[in-house]
């Protein structure tokens, strides 16, 4: 990080890196695996804070509970999260039960229930066990602390058929001082059996104005997790929160929309939200591959999007992946669905570097070279639509027995 | 058929029961598995003549010669069909290969080639064969006869990856006069690796205004074609033409819209292309079961469309249909993400004649009788939103372990 503006992101850096947070974790048997399964993330400050959920219109209590409490606040206290249960379509009882999370890790945190925001994620239509929650939401805050094992313990308290945890973070130097942003978050797309959701928690000990963080925060996730897909089907509790505590500017105004510290920041925020984002779609319940499905020369940034949407939602295309198949034609087509204004004959078609559709006709390109894209873990296709300047890019994973069997195999 | 108006869906009536009509098949070698690949339908008059085309913008050849020979004229005397190779995204070349179809078949039934329709379906992105097309063209219509081996013939002829040949029929009385319409189809979907497409063909001994019969065509397929999907993808070859001769009218106005005949007929129409979509569904790839989704109480009908097509082509719906799974929660929450105006509050769910889901909350229902509905191989699932008049159907199949191997391990 010699240069001013750069950054690496880092696994090793999680949600209390960023000074001012610590997180705590309990497991209180909401999961019958044992594994943890309540978290709490807590500000020693009023931060500033943005929030994006899911646009679903079945939506779950936390959801709710949640965007009341920011509806009313530019600042927030905290985060108490729940895995193993949704707390969706349970009802009034729900919402209650929801508010009685945050009204008890408020107490610990020495704040009003409305500063913290709540989120659950797991099974649909079961009520939250709450005796079980309340002594978890206790626990996890007696062990509220920073430090890399309070990150490991809030980030694995999140998951639910996640295999691996999802955490990282960066460093950055905004007007000669270090801030930091780290975050963790969870989710294989609406995964397992109802066990749905994306969560996502970043923190910051830069100073950003609230207005601006907002924003910031919803041109990060519309470029990165709004341009992530799994299987197409939305989630009900999808909640990304981001909490600055502004201690590492101390002193400082706090950044602004349009100036060169708002730009770094958040290119280092878009950075790292795609970096989390990523290792949703590596974690995608049966997925073997990351597909990454650019569109281009499209008439709109909007039909580019619509194109890349059909490809990467096909399970036309996402079989042929898995099968490492480069079925040029189901790419083609998907495309040609998506209301797009141009057809194959202006189309150009790359699988990684190799071009193998042009023109509107197949071209002979070097089927080893060809087989070596499809081969890797990771494919990049680009599909340029040779009609205009419109691009979008989408992150999915192919579609593989794995998948079927996950979510065949289960039952409610 | 004892009331005037009422019919039975018989599968021994194909297209050449409606008078006028022959069929012909032949085997040239497109296909590897030595299955008959050339069909021709000739009727021996000026057909009125009505088409439907796939909306996709990346169309095949023969889609594109269909539609300028039928922009220009209300009859037709034909179809020449092939199948195995789509001739999709060939060109000029391909363009002209389909050209030389229709002038062959045309040079056989006597008429220009403009009134033939041509159809291909199969591989996408490889030259025909024409050598082996020319001989096959000139072999099928040496074939032309009536009857119900011929009928069964044709129907063969158009099949791909399809298991069961798909073929129906009925009689009706109009006007104290006996019609008959026939038909067939094929298709499992935009099924197996680039051999996509549902072609349909009828045939109808009725007089009908070529206008009228545009026009009942397109509602029929709104209702029933349109309303069916298998993988949400989008061949690029799908057609369906109607031809009617008008021999079991001879002598009698057309039928016009607005009439108690054209009701009648329509009525008809609607239920042959139910049937026949259904036994598409029925044949999907990888398919163990049909699948109605019905929404009601949506704010408009276009609302509840949506809701049924998101949940209809949800993988996760689609799996849990595999495994037998009532998982209420997937099924709202696809409808949710479908930019619908209400929410679970107010939503209704049965599966059969089972209610599970209920203002919000799961209902404690019979666990036998569930699994009763979940076991069948026909399963209709009713999803009523509870906010308005708006409804809409969606026919689909399951996602099993069969779709993934079929479309993941065949190889381009």
């Amino acid at each position: 990080m010699s240069d001013p503006g750069g950054f690496t992101i880092d696994e090793a850096v999680g949600v209390t890196a960023a000074r001012g947070f610590t997180a705590g974790a309990a497991t209180c048997g909401i999961k019958a695996s044992g594994k943890s399964d309540v978290a709490v993330l807590v500000c020693e400050r009023e931060a500033a804070a943005a929030a994006v959920f899911t646009s679903n219109r079945v939506v779950g209590a936390p959801v709710q509970v949640s965007r009341e409490h920011l509806a009313g606040r530019r600042t927030m206290r905290g985060v108490v999260a729940s895995s193993g249960n949704s707390n969706v379509c349970t009802g009034a009882e729900g919402v209650a039960n929801a508010r009685e999370m945050a009204r008890l890790a408020a107490e610990a945190a020495g704040c009003e229930a409305e500063a913290m925001l709540v989120a659950s994620t797991g099974i649909i239509g079961r009520r939250l066990p709450m005796d079980r929650v309340r002594e978890g939401v206790r626990a996890a805050c007696a062990a509220l602390a920073a430090g890399p094992e309070a990150d490991v313990a809030f980030a694995e308290a999140i998951l639910t058929t996640d295999t691996v945890r999802k955490q990282a973070g960066l460093h950055l130097e905004i007007g000669g001082r270090t801030v930091t942003l780290g975050g963790a978050t969870k989710g294989v797309g609406m995964i397992s059996p109802n066990m749905a959701t994306t969560l996502s928690f970043l923190t910051t000990d830069a100073a950003v104005e609230a207005g601006t963080l907002r924003a910031m925060l919803r041109r990060a996730v519309d470029r990165t997790y709004n341009c992530l897909t799994v299987d197409g089907h939305e989630s009900t509790s999808d909640t990304m929160a981001l909490l600055a505590s502004g201690l590492a500017m101390a002193g400082a105004d706090p950044i602004r929309e349009g100036t060169a510290e708002a730009e770094a920041f958040e290119a280092a925020l878009v950075a790292l939200c795609a970096d989390l984002a990523y290792r949703i779609a590596a974690d995608a319940e049966g997925g073997t591959k990351v597909v990454e499905v650019r569109v281009t020369g499209a008439a709109t940034d909007e039909e580019a999007g619509r194109a890349a949407r059909a490809i990467a939602n096909s399970p036309l295309v996402k079989c042929a992946f898995f099968g490492e198949d480069p079925n040029w034609g189901r790419i083609t087509s998907a495309a040609g669905m998506a209301g797009i204004s141009s057809g194959a004959e202006t189309m150009r078609l790359a699988m990684g570097d190799v071009v193998i559709f042009e023109s509107g006709a197949p071209v002979q390109a070097d089927a080893s070279a060809v087989a070596a894209v499809m081969a890797a873990p990771d494919i990049a296709v680009h599909l340029d639509l040779g009609a205009g300047r419109g691009e979008a890019r989408v992150l999915t994973c192919d579609l593989s027995y794995d998948y079927v069997k996950i979510n065949a195999e289960y039952t409610t």
